[in-house]
């Protein structure tokens, strides 16, 4: 029988010591995180553009040669499938880049992109037995881990700062996760779940502490590449917190350049942060190659909330690597770049992806993107998982009212 | 070149009287609604189960010879996919039907299968020149057609009643919409869209007052037999409100036993409706080939509060040609439900969807479900869009506080 997936072993990002795929792992005993690897070489003469194009869209494996599943009997899904890059021409009228792309995440179960690093971490983690899954959250990834913990039968404990985006504290308490808040940012729930993980024997599944969760949010970087013939873009735009989805779009670019799918330059990697939480901002201006953490961090896109990312020196490495940069942008405008989205496009998308369309005049002012490059703006979620951001406030009528005139027809009547 | 559709004409489902497909049409001339016609002889000389096998699942339009679009460069698109088919069986071990399956509408863009009516709806009213659509809606069908409006460049005026939930309005308003509510009910607010659009010029999009909404929801059936490998499941299960996805579910199946598709009786079509409003389980208990208007419908699961249906007739002979039946639930019910799918299976579903579930104990026991059928529960859309239906009470930590063990540690420590 062919083997389901390629995967060797498990390589430290930052001191290359390997440890072996099939126990357990977390961090290396360095402290940093660890990457699967893969024979891409036989990974390569199994699966290539051609053999890809023929497996269906609506099958996460599609890729589970470089996917790091054993047995397929133990893939979880919740019907997730390859999501949509759309063109959003008028956006980018608007904005003065012809060439503006979106893809859209908020296609995926639970709403935002955590549910692909669900899919990998907690397959693989019933792969290997895991009983109980713990982590931190800012609220979507434990809305995702916990539903396809449910749907998985693993148990999933919780914690998340006291102001979580509430519908995914609604979402992972409905699926039956163990929850609690904590007074305090993300960070403050990782050391607690840190410190008392051991004594229950959890699996700590923390950003970047399993080694899995990556490997899910790689696809986005295969599917952008398929999605684009193969011809990459100039650029991503990409909303960071814990940057993983960023890491894992690296680490896809540079697996399929080692499968010879591709030929052109990266795309340059930017990442925007929000002005009350921009480390990688700082650090990436400083010239430094990892970040301090931020205090008193606050900013509408809770996603990106995230005061000290593990994967910091990863995600400085993948943007200084391609040419990139990273910019902060303030609060304000981020609520009128979703209606701006939305009237443009008809896409209601979350303030973490609106924040990259706040970006772009500053990242053409200063010269990071080219008016004629062609940029895909990553969307993580649907706006739909944060219900209280925009309000409406509508014409209240009696029945057999006169309705409103439609816009065209208010200026002539 | 090839014909994108086969489409010959349009005919009323109640007289059979022929229009013309190429010009703008709404009801017949004896007020009922109408349906497109195909040549299904030349659709199935060009399209099988094989050809449409080598189709994407990210096309909406992969089964473009039995729909409406002339020019495929008049298709609006979001990114919408084929959704997915969930064996659901934690669940169906819990109500005692173990083939149960769970049809996922919740993936579809803006949340619900509202986007697929809106995907034909808004594509051909672009084709034909349209330039302002007006309809009441209880919100998510609002909300969808503002979205696809939006990304199609044309207008949509809504009147919703002043209940409908709140996050759809948010939706259809930043979508830019022209939005108004109104202190009454859907068919108020559609009387007054009926009564007021002639004086404006506008496209009517009422539920069934325009023959293409009905034309994306079908592609359901279409997808529910594939997904089964052209066996059909012995029931679906659908929670009735306009009931254009029954109608269409079910003009699917007789298109494909034309087309030579499939050959096994048709599913038992089974509507669930809500205590407060039941106009079709009341008609069918009694006999009757049409509705009476529900006077003062309330429930908790609103996408189905539709006092009194245009297309009832059509939903009543689909049941009944199937031997199926119609059924209504309290609400109190309802919320249990969804948190049992969500902790069964990690689906976090729409109260409609969850309103299949509690019927199911009933169907069974009334002997209108048998323990072995292979049942699909039709789940229109993603709790996300009904982020007030629950609550989680999640006990606050302060940083450093011991974490509540998992559920699997309570009861040893």
């Amino acid at each position: 029988m062919t083997e389901h997936t390629t995967m060797t072993h498990l390589e430290c990002a930052r001191c290359q010591r390997s440890y072996d795929a099939d126990a357990v792992a977390h961090l290396c005993e360095c402290g940093s995180p660890l990457l699967v690897r893969y024979d891409l070489e036989r990974a390569g003469a199994r699966l290539d553009p051609g053999v890809l194009a023929g497996r269906s869209n609506s099958d996460f494996w599609r890729l589970h040669e470089v996917l790091p599943l054993r047995d397929p009997a133990n893939a979880v899904s919740l019907g997730e499938s390859v999501t949509p890059l759309l063109e959003v021409s008028t956006l980018g009228a608007e904005v003065g880049i012809p060439h503006l792309m979106l893809k859209d995440e908020g296609l995926n179960p639970t709403g935002t992109f955590k549910a692909r690093g669900a899919v990998t971490g907690v397959s693989r983690a019933k792969e290997l037995g895991v009983k109980v899954i713990a982590m931190p959250t800012n609220g979507n990834a434990g809305g995702a881990w916990a539903s396809y913990g449910a749907r998985a039968g693993i148990e999933v404990v919780l914690c998340m700062p006291t102001d979580a985006p509430p519908l995914s504290v609604v979402e992972a308490d409905a699926a039956g996760a163990t929850a609690s808040m904590v007074r305090g940012q993300i960070s403050d729930a990782g050391a607690m779940i840190a410190a008392q993980t051991p004594e229950h024997g959890w699996y700590e599944a923390a950003t970047l502490k399993e080694p899995y969760r990556i490997e899910g949010k790689k696809v986005m970087g295969y599917e952008i590449a398929e999605q684009l013939g193969w011809r990459l873009p100039d650029a991503i735009v990409y909303p960071t917190g814990g940057g993983v989805g960023l890491i894992g779009i690296y680490k896809a670019f540079l697996e399929m350049q080692q499968l010879g799918w591709i030929d052109d330059p990266l795309p340059k990697l930017i990442c925007v942060q929000a002005e009350g939480c921009a480390p990688i901002v700082r650090a990436f201006e400083a010239g430094a190659d990892t970040s301090q953490p931020w205090p008193d961090a606050q900013t509408v896109a809770q996603g990106i909330r995230v005061p000290k990312a593990l994967g910091d020196f990863l995600v400085l490495a993948a943007v200084r690597a391609t040419g990139g940069t990273a910019v902060a942008v303030s609060d304000e405008p981020i609520r009128d770049a979703m209606r701006t989205i939305a009237r443009s496009e008809g896409l209601f998308i979350c303030p973490e992806g609106a924040a990259n369309v706040v970006a772009l005049p500053a990242l053409l002012e200063r010269g990071a993107l080219d008016p004629d490059d062609r940029v895909v703006l990553l969307n993580t979620g649907c706006g739909l998982k944060y219900p209280e951001t925009l309000s409406a406030d509508l014409p209240v009528l009696d029945i057999g009212d006169r309705l409103p005139p439609a816009r065209s027809e208010g200026a002539s009547r």
